[in-house]
């Protein structure tokens, strides 16, 4: 019999690669390892989950246990791969005391991501979290619900009882510190205020949710401010200080001191590469791992995909790391039918990324930044319209911001933004597709998008700001 | 002085040419006549007139004649130009009695479509309508109406006040009858149903809206059946009985005689093309002006824009009809562009169209017919699925339906079709720009769509779509 495909982490793209690659190859040996105890979870679900939008926390698992076993994935949860040996073709693995090596016929590192707190002492004092993994998830809320209110259910294996039954008891906090003002943070904000608490977001540049660009932060900005969350702009957070039990009680910051009950660090994450770091496997400029148009690293039979992985950008043709859940899935699929024998590539990106932001809808994607598009050897241009989401006469419209960036001479769309409180995120794919279809402006500004007056106007936002746009680059 | 641009009709393709002549050149002069007194309305607005979404009649109104003054346009309303000679350059202009001849540089025939009524014997009755221009839109809801409480307008000028009196005072119907189960049969449901009124919708075929395809037509049947709609389908309406008073009394059809109070027919427009009938100006299959890609006709100097112009498909290539709004703006846009000295292809149609049935929203674009497909050279190949419009965790989804259409030896994207409650309608944007920038499924597919839980699952139902038509095109 000859070696298993590996998988080393069992979130989106390990067991998307691991699902696929079962259906295209039923007689196929497949092992995936994950180190934890949960798998195939939606991070971008847990803030709902705090807010209590989302019930149950096992309502953000995409694939149980169990359902990974009917499909038939050997699922090894609490298996921490520690080294791989790329010439044997080997990995070590220690699980409950005990060291394995397996060897592999392929491998993908799945390895994900983990959230920044480096740079801020006192991000691991009690009170203290980050969003990334749902024991903290359902820690954060048991905190913020009333005593007895909690609806996690503790009896499932999963869920870390000991933390979850520590912030039950913390007593509701009042004053929450949120460190950064990226997704996580703004999502978290929305929470917080859910729960009526007062809320302080810190963030260390001037614009809130950056990728965004400047047009749809200063709209977040504004609304997150109607929203009664106490913003601290162009504000360094020092540090998180503790009591002497080691609970956080305030932010320092450059500003001064904020007294808090809790506080959530979501400064950024960063590719979990360690496992690969002392193999052949080469890194991109982005620190991630790089990878060719079909996943493979530099290491024949290794693949990498999801949060670990880099991609192409479908603007600059260069790698990028943009770690979203929609490309961990497609790429892990695509890997998984590549390894069963069917080559196929992974696409690329092109950074389409949405945020809720309270009743404020984001979307971004392409080339925002002109250094950037500069960088990439294109000459920006970009124009923001306000347009209405609906026919002026027909109700329930909003005021639909849009950003376009364009390459001055080829007149092709490099970019672009959307925010508004009305449909405004779904409109980013029509921009997303209009990106990897390589179009130009004049192009985008003659699409025959879809008219009806409680949908949208004559000329959808979109195809207002190309008119406005194209007529800078004539 | 030379001649001005002549342009025959007040509305969306009449005065975007208009609009963007005068700004272009603004030293040009142009001649607007208008048969009527309305001008720029929102044709689409109407139904939410009726239902009362919309408050006012002049809300219908995109450019009021004096704003079309500001911007030095020559509109004359109650105008009607009754000959083209196109060898002499001159329009012939009734107006109050008078005769006028007037020469051209230009000429624009934007004359619009006509709803038919043709078929069906007593269309003429009193309480019998189309719903093609404000004045029956008027009507209608002041018959709707309670005494007193009508919110039309009468002092304004353009109103048909005799009309809409006549109506107020018409007593509120109990029961109606819609003859066709297209778009304006489906709106004007809700529209009735939104005054409580028993609402009767016949339709020849077993499918309502059948231009979006079976798929659509079976969930909008649904739908207006759980919003009390009484629907006939496969029923031939023979013809509309009246009274000694000749007023709409009864439906008679092929299953049997309904009593009603009030009838509204919409079995379709044709367009407005007896003006240039005894001209050398060209006539497409379809019936309308056939136009090349600047929007000229086959005779030097004379355009046609508008619900009365065939436009190029951009999947076959091929003229085709397809009157819609934003056709009409843009069209007319580029035409007033080219008149003025700049030359500006009109773009072709995908035949993107989206409509509101109650709570379900649709949309449609390119070519969904089988046999359409054929006649166009390709071997359509097609797949629905049902997927989700949010993540399963988060509220507020519904189940999308996805129709796509592709040609089974290329791959390439040829139609596709898409319902369901929450935000299904602007989804069909997505595939509009697919289609006209010629992707294939398999692109498609790898597409880096948007996605937030509160916005869209992982993989977005078109992507659904998309992997499953795919993999039977392997």
């Amino acid at each position: 019999m000859s070696d298993p495909f590996v998988i080393v982490g069992g979130d989106a793209a390990g067991l998307s690669a691991a699902s696929k690659f079962t259906r295209e190859s039923p007689e196929g040996d497949v092992i995936v390892f994950e180190k934890g105890k949960w798998v195939s979870y939606a991070h971008c679900g847990t803030p709902y989950y705090v807010k209590g939008t989302v019930d149950r926390l096992t309502d953000l698992l995409s694939l149980s246990p169990e359902k990974a076993a009917e499909r038939g994935i050997d699922l090894r949860r609490n298996h921490e791969v520690v080294s791989v040996d790329t010439d044997g073709e080997t990995v070590t693995v220690e699980t409950a005391g005990e060291t394995v090596t397996q060897s592999y016929s392929d491998l993908l590192v799945a390895t994900g991501a983990h959230a920044l707190t480096g740079p801020i002492p006192g991000a691991r004092l009690d009170g203290a979290f980050t969003m990334h993994g749902l024991d903290s998830a359902a820690a954060v809320r048991a905190a913020l619900s009333d005593p007895g209110e909690s609806t996690v259910d503790t009896n499932i294996e999963y869920v870390d009882t000991a933390l979850v039954e520590k912030y039950a008891d913390w007593g509701t906090p009042e004053r929450v510190a949120i460190i950064g003002g990226g997704y996580v943070g703004v999502e978290m904000a929305e929470a917080f205020r859910a729960h009526e608490a007062e809320t302080h977001l810190f963030q260390r540049s001037g614009t809130l949710v950056p990728p965004f660009g400047e047009m749809v932060g200063e709209r977040v900005t504004d609304h997150l401010r109607t929203q009664g969350v106490n913003l601290h702009l162009n504000t360094a957070v020092e540090e998180l200080v503790g009591d002497d039990r080691e609970r956080v009680t305030a932010v320092a910051h450059d500003g001064g001191t904020t007294d808090v009950d809790l506080a959530l660090v979501g400064i950024g994450i960063r590719p979990n590469t360690a496992l690969v770091e002392d193999t052949p496997v080469e890194f991109g400029d982005s620190g991630a791992i790089a990878v060719d148009e079909y996943g493979a690293t530099t290491v024949d039979g290794v693949y990498a995909a999801g949060d670990c992985a880099e991609a192409s950008h479908a603007v600059t043709g260069e790698p990028d790391w943009v770690p979203l859940g929609l490309t961990a899935n497609r790429v892990g699929r695509a890997i998984g039918q590549t390894v069963a024998g069917e080559p196929s590539p992974v696409g690329d990106i092109a950074g389409t990324a949405v945020v809720k932001a309270f009743d404020l809808e984001c979307g971004r994607v392409g080339l925002l930044d002109h250094d950037k598009a500069r960088d990439a050897g294109f000459d920006p241009v970009s124009e923001t319209v306000t347009a209405r989401s609906r026919s002026g006469y027909y109700p329930g419209g909003d005021d639909t911001d849009v950003t376009l960036v364009a390459d001055r001479k080829s007149g092709r769309l490099l970019g672009g933004a959307v925010v508004g409180e009305d449909r405004a995120a779904i409109r980013i794919d029509t921009l997303a597709t209009a990106i990897e279809a390589n179009m130009t402006v004049d192009e985008l500004e003659r699409l025959d998008l879809a008219y009806a007056p409680p949908f949208s106007p004559v000329w959808d936002p979109v195809l207002v700001a190309a008119k406005v746009l194209n007529s800078h680059l004539d």
